[in-house]
């Protein structure tokens, strides 16, 4: 169905073979031996991912699910609560927000600019009587490839003592530091179909301590994702509800080769990849949507005014088999957004930057042939 | 990991060899053709194994995230729902509407009796005013074996006339005939790993068009659930969220492999399998745990007196690495179960009834040697 596809967006990512040959094994019953062996073994790499002590939680369930467990689990309604909005996801945050009957303040950015951590600030400072319960941050926007300052704002939510910290890492955990314990965030959530390199289907919400705390208060009605539940059977090595365990065998296996690779090998390598794309999109003279100083170790977006944004990606598609992203919403048709997360490294750039090449020169942008890899090659030469 | 094992409970259910291939090609973009043409054919199947017309919503959850999304997408708090509770299953439905702040009254059987459709009649017609909502019921309760009698309750339901049919047909639906146009059901979920062959991972609700009129005025919150945005999306053939584009491959191919059995075929192999079971049951002086007459065709369980059931499970995979049920919450320890449910038919019953007779053999229970199986054989030399 897809033997020549190459998959270079950001989620779902490529997957390693080995992976794709854990998945493939006959289910496991998921009230055996054999599945809380398995859900222990996973769990402790969920943590050493996170870099956490605290609970990292499994859920069927997309990173969307994900981030609906990580909000409603710690919040009552009419609970007043600060959300970032600077692309497609943080505004989908908003919007699950007011879903669940949260007072919402949005803090916003251009889409294509990061959030500015001293909105946050103010906001914080301001509250006096701690009415904000909580901050809610996209860390990668997937959308448009800008990486928020976490650090900045977590920093200023820290100061502020009371709101918690939820954060959609879902792009960023497995492709940058997210630190969860050093950082001091309350609750991280991401997605298999990302960093993990696992097929979509897996979401983890990690949940502090002080998180907990705010679970035993919060009336926001829960029963599916009620993590109380996950916590309690996880104690156990088991879960609630089943498990999809084929996608648990893919973890299992995902999270071996990441601890082999080692964490700071992972992120150079996406810093790395990262870095060659921007470098061959510069050399083609080619704009980005973001500044490169705030821009997601994950997924570059390009902002092409020669040539349209949507006959590149069908060229690419049509004639090398490469699948790479459009807009979102109202940057449909006026970027396309390269992925080089998870599984993806330095050998697939390389593809993708010759092959882009070859596509930009056919719908006549002008370019020297060979400057986007030489400039890729450039960095590869020189970064650690 | 399992390379022995024959996994025999009522779910995960055996996977057939090409669904797992299937699986385990490299994803593809969820926002491509590819995904759109995968999409519009697994619907057009779910239709089909759903006897309707109306729409199939595929979700990543488990079955239980499916039920709350029939559930919580149709009803406002206070709302009166009916629920039937005999068994692990019904009464996780009646915890689930109580923490949605649904007004339930259950409608109780033993453990391993079926739910008496009069009682719902009785309460059915003494609501002139029409103040309930929905009734919600196990079609086949898992924890017990026991199929409850949809039909004669549904009928009821219709003649109430305001009241929803909300069915939990997870262990039910590619057993047993639910013909949702045909009796008129109003939101029926399901679950990948059941009779769908699929691991788990994927949750399906199919939502009748009285039920979307009650969609329009219910008030609980929901935003992952939120069928509204599947059935938008599922227009264009599309997801709201990121789909597990892996299970979908292997809904391709389970729907396909059901296709070419035939749906009255199915059924009557997942009949013929169970009357096999039960027959070997009783040629073996073993009693059921519920009456044949209301056994389902998923799923039968035991509740052996002269032998432990624990101990039965615990050899039958030591010795021939057969993986059944046991009971849950006050059934441990009292019941094992056997799932015929899924790819698992003929064969595989012949299989787990020879090496359950020579464990219970080993255990002392008092029994001709073959006469389990010879009862099974005569059973498959006589049906239809």
């Amino acid at each position: 169905m897809a033997d020549r596809s190459l998959l270079l967006i950001p989620g779902p990512t490529l997957v390693p073979a080995s992976v794709l040959q854990a998945m493939a094994q006959h289910p496991i019953g998921h009230r055996s031996k054999e599945f809380s062996d398995l859900m222990a073994e996973v769990t402790a790499g969920l943590r050493w991912l996170h870099q956490t002590t605290s609970d990292v939680l499994i859920l069927a369930a997309s990173g969307t699910g994900a981030m609906e467990a990580g909000i409603i689990n710690f919040l009552s309604p009419g609970d007043r609560v600060l959300c970032g909005c600077n692309g497609k996801f943080g505004e989908r945050w908003a919007d699950l927000c007011r879903a669940f009957h949260l007072q919402v303040e949005t803090i916003t950015a251009p889409w294509g600019q990061p959030l500015n951590p001293d909105d946050f600030a103010e906001k914080l400072a301001a509250d006096r009587d701690k009415t904000i319960k909580a901050v809610i941050v996209t860390h990668s926007e997937t959308s448009t490839g800008v990486l928020n300052d976490l650090q900045a704002i977590n920093r200023h939510v820290q100061a502020h003592g009371q709101a918690l910290m939820i954060v959609d890492a879902v792009t960023s955990l497995g492709a940058t530091p997210v630190p969860m314990d050093a950082w001091g965030l309350d609750v991280v959530a991401s997605g298999s179909q990302k960093g993990y390199m696992i097929p979509p289907g897996l979401g983890f919400v990690a949940v502090s301590e002080r998180a907990w705390a705010a679970y035993a208060t919060a009336k926001l009605p829960k029963f599916y994702f009620d993590l109380g539940a996950y916590r309690r059977d996880g104690a156990k090595h088991s879960t609630p509800f089943t498990p999809p365990v084929n996608l648990f065998f893919a973890l299992r296996q995902s999270l071996q080769l990441m601890q082999q690779e080692g964490l700071p090998q992972i992120f150079a390598r996406h810093a790395r990849a990262a870095a060659m794309v921007r470098a061959a999109v510069a050399a083609w003279g080619l704009p980005l949507l973001c500044p490169v100083a705030c821009a997601s170790p994950a997924v570059t977006a390009v902002a092409p005014t020669t040539v349209a944004a949507e006959e590149v990606r069908t060229l690419l598609k049509k004639q090398f088999g490469i699948a790479i992203a459009g807009g979102q919403d109202h940057l449909k048709g006026k970027i396309f957004r390269i992925g080089h997360l998870g599984f993806a490294g330095e050998r697939e750039m390389l593809t993708v930057i010759a092959a882009l090449e070859a596509v930009l020169q056919q719908l006549g942008h002008p370019l020297t042939p060979g400057s986007g890899v030489g400039a890729a090659l450039q960095v590869l030469a020189t970064s650690p």
